[in-house]
């Protein structure tokens, strides 16, 4: 058993879902960050504390960055992971329903990674199932995991999250991540400023929730905000996501950083991207120290791996 | 070396295949179920019996839960898997035959679960492979490990298999795990009741076969049927197995269990269906008594578990 | 830590990028061959020599059989894997480039199996990589580990390189393996006989290399060729590298071998193809001692075993 001393806080989350940040405290965040900074060093040389244990990956939508940062956490806790990529290659394809295949799923692995192209597909999923499951993404809803190692960045870059001033700039309104990192931020003493062309800003009941514990400003233009915030969140303004191809091809390109936009930035700004990108960062900007994004990758596996360690039980 | 004390029997199965349960005698099933009893409290807590062994999964026709079962039950057993799970991403685009495939892969893996659409793939595979070969489905001919593991289920809930009444109900002439499961019960002093619509009713050859050694009556109504029987095992009518989408259309949700038909049955009729399932079992079904197919489920993997492990000679 | 002695001999390799033969010199080549063959005992029974390491393999054009190779290496050594068999369920569908892939799988893995339609795209990513990339083909470009695999197979087989007769045979032009096989082969003693239709002749830049250091002879019937040589190595002339179809047609077929055409071969002739093949080779042929095609699978384990092992620093 691999024991953590967190100032005599203990917090259960054997057995737990892990389906919106929601669902969680601030205490229960501050403890997923303080395991995941006690996970870190085993990140680089793998670990035994999974051994037997079996995390099933279902992507019923395809990401390869997200279903490898989940395998490659269970690996470097010795566990096993199988699963699928797409849902093509499904039982889907045969009219299976999702309570059905997690209700079989449930049956070869101790953990459920799921990521679904429908809104509420984790919930039920988690309502179904007798092994945890952990929102891998769902629809343009939420993506926990995202936020956690979100925060997990900007702590362990900035020492901190209370006190900051942070940006979420570009796509509001179907990017997952940034409702799941609005939410979880929300829980800290920070300044919000959320950045979005008219038909990509904040989805109104994310909005109003975070309004009622933080400031939050609304701004369409980048260029003042840029000189004011401690943590700049830019993301992709993902075509997927849009209903109608010529309402993205209105907004395509909106905010775009660069060594120029960045004359006026604070020397400390740091950029966090959950990636891909595409072309809201100039590849200019990677070898400034301004840029975190794919420090943002090391330490989604770390956090991962922390949370599948807390809800299997193997760190109390 | 795991041992497992059967009352006197030793029976050879390191290297064998398993491509029909026509190739296995009653009391060699008999000893799989028994080493399935014995290997099932090791599926939950992990082993390193199979350790340095791989398996390799080649599926040339989509099958998430077979493949994931093969590969859950490798795990737990302390293995490691490779494959493919569909024919798109295999060499075979390349024009490559099975003959050389499986020649190829013997050198990567020590056991081969191989799905095709083909009947005939799997005994054709035996035949070029130094390592055992598993049909993981072959066409709509055979799929033996899910008839043990139908056995293994109706053994763990009944206490027995002679003497009970059991009847097929669904797709008996596409649907291969009816056919493996008709052979291997066969062998047992049972009674089958075969329901089914005139253009699915089971295929001659397993038909004559079968009726050498029991008693088999043949309906097409579910209704006198259901009262009568201790087993009900029921099918998916596969749309993808019907030449003509108008005969599948003629057929299609013949047979539906639901809380209204169950009223008839007998307080112990147990419900098996080697899932996914369209719309043959109302979700209204899932809560009561009689559903067992979830089991059956953790009883694939159990049973998976124990033929890999006697196949490659971990236990003897 | 495994030690191999190998004459006072030890070279750097720990770290190291495999993109192309052209980048290791003999010496070298010969201590990965040594090393091959001291781990080729492991590859039956299983090693814990990369425990708690894992490749990424990173497959944007489909190959079953170098990305099981590799995974097999891995497993078998006591390494994980993770990944994608084809560029369809990549993020590359969400317009990332490979750069940026590079940067982030980085932090999933420990070392990097890449193969790419184009050509080039295996440096770019050393380029951008903290960890090791293994080129498992980039285009129609090279082939490495394959050609390292060919030479430990005719080493094995003949008892040494050095003074031999060789010759490639078929798609010269398109066949990624006999350009890295060539290169390889022109640091050894060894004569070279060229055999391809017109329009598949050998790339004029690889040409130009290896007629620096080897005598290289042309032909583009394989009859009289077939009596002279000790090793034949031939290549499925592959439709998918033609810009034109109608240019596949003319070639399609030029050169079988059959029990007819092995009448005038040498007693101790080999034959080798990098497989899949078509109909190069007859059926007829697999039974001859000739036929060391699928030995060379094996080999291909064992080599890549021997490479990850050193590249990765289990092996000094």
């Amino acid at each position: 058993m691999f024991r953590v001393v967190v100032l005599g806080v203990s917090l259960k989350f054997e057995g737990r879902d892990i389906v919106s940040v929601k669902d969680f405290s601030r205490k229960e965040i501050d403890y997923i960050l303080k395991i995941a900074q006690a996970v870190e060093p085993i990140a680089a040389k793998g670990s035994d504390m999974l051994k037997g244990k079996i995390l099933a990956t279902l992507f019923f939508e395809p990401s390869t960055r997200t279903r490898l940062s989940f395998e490659a956490a269970m690996h470097k806790l010795g566990g096993s992971a199988i699963g699928f990529a797409e849902a093509e290659i499904a039982s889907v394809k045969k009219g299976e329903n999702l309570a059905d295949t997690v209700r079989v799923v449930e049956n070869y692995a101790d953990v459920i990674a799921l990521r679904h192209p429908l809104e509420g597909a984790a919930r039920l999923a988690s309502e179904f199932s007798k092994v945890p499951i952990i929102n891998g993404g769902s629809g343009a809803e939420e993506h926990p995991t995202q936020a956690i190692l979100d925060l997990y960045t900007i702590l362990k870059e900035k020492g901190k999250i209370d006190g900051l001033k942070i940006a979420l700039v570009g796509d509001l309104r179907y990017g997952r991540t940034v409702h799941s990192l609005a939410y979880a931020l929300s829980m800290y003493n920070i300044e919000l400023c959320l950045v979005a062309p008219e038909s990509l800003k904040m989805r109104r009941e994310v909005l109003e929730t975070i309004k009622e514990t933080i400031p939050v400003t609304i701004r369409t233009s980048l260029e003042k905000v840029i000189s004011q915030v401690d943590v700049l969140y830019i993301t992709r303004i993902q075509k997927e996501r849009f209903p109608e191809p010529a309402e993205y091809a209105k907004v395509k390109g909106s905010y775009k950083i660069n060594l120029e936009t960045l004359k006026k930035a604070k020397k400390n700004l740091i950029i966090l991207h959950p990636l891909p990108r595409t072309d809201e960062i100039s590849a200019e900007v990677d070898n400034t120290s301004h840029a975190r994004y794919f420090q943002q990758v090391w330490n989604g596996t770390v956090v991962r791996m922390a949370i599948l360690a807390l809800i299997l039980g193997a760190i109390k």
